[in-house]
């Protein structure tokens, strides 16, 4: 096993920032969504989805590996979605196997009167916050994170590889 | 009520690539840490935590602020940690009130053996993949998003505010 590659001082400091960026930023867009419209911030992010998609309807599974969750944890949300009449599953139409979720107009009525809230509070607190050079280099950095932290577990190519002395600082 | 100001394509993109790395990041150091250790990422900080402080031990209300994490996730995670023998909580000597919880040296062992792997991880999914100019961008954004999102809810001082069209970009 190699040695381990401690953190430096300076790296501990950025990482402490971004673990408590990680734990206080989810818990306050959640709190706005559940005090203002009884959604938690996944659930909104799958109204939102389904409003953006043609027939505002898609494959649970689908659903699943967009929104980032597992497809129990969709399942569960979309039960809860489906008992506050936002959301409605059907079979899926071409093989009959699997499910889709829809978005009822009562949904689709419900998202659109929480957005304007929700935007708001994501401008205040990160957009806002940023310059729009922060913002872009927000934009490159959490590409660079993304390559590593595909669901599938893919590896990055070798051409995407950053972090060695040579380039820069 | 002021007009909603719609996030723009690109703050769109750059939100839903920061959503994703919300989401996917801490999900993947839960799992190392739960697979290798039997921890959970919050409960590796605690005992990290606890680690650095002289006479490895923090009033309960002190240690749930440095977590950032509410009272009585913190009491909960405690309640788990003493079970496994790592954290023992006591009486505050000071006043009698509250608790205080103690790192026990099986406590401090299991975070000494847990160390390496979960650095590693850190490493690879998050320094490495990244320049060190990077990096450093990365510690200047998450400290203009702490600003915003401290457990205090304090508003940030005027001096810190940004986002105007003419600082840059």
């Amino acid at each position: 096993m190699e040695p381990t590659r401690w953190l430096s001082d300076g790296e501990q400091e950025v990482w402490q920032r971004m673990l408590a960026v990680l734990t206080l930023l989810p818990a306050e867009l959640d709190g706005q969504l559940q005090r203002d419209a009884d959604l938690t911030h996944f659930g909104y992010g799958v109204l939102a989805l389904l409003s953006e998609t043609p027939g505002r309807s898609r494959r649970m599974s689908e659903l699943a590996a967009l929104v980032n969750g597992s497809q129990s944890r969709l399942s569960h949300l979309v039960g809860r979605l489906e008992r506050q009449g936002w959301v409605r599953r059907e079979r899926a139409d071409d093989d009959g196997r699997g499910s889709v979720a829809v978005l009822t107009d009562a949904g689709y009525a419900h998202l659109a009167a929480s957005a304007p809230a929700h935007v708001a509070l994501v401008r205040s607190l990160v957009f806002d916050a940023l310059t729009p050079t922060q913002v872009a280099q927000l934009g490159e950095i959490t590409a660079a994170l993304l390559a590593r932290l595909s669901p599938t577990g893919g590896c990055p190519a070798p051409a995407s590889r950053r972090g060695s002395a040579s380039d820069g600082s």
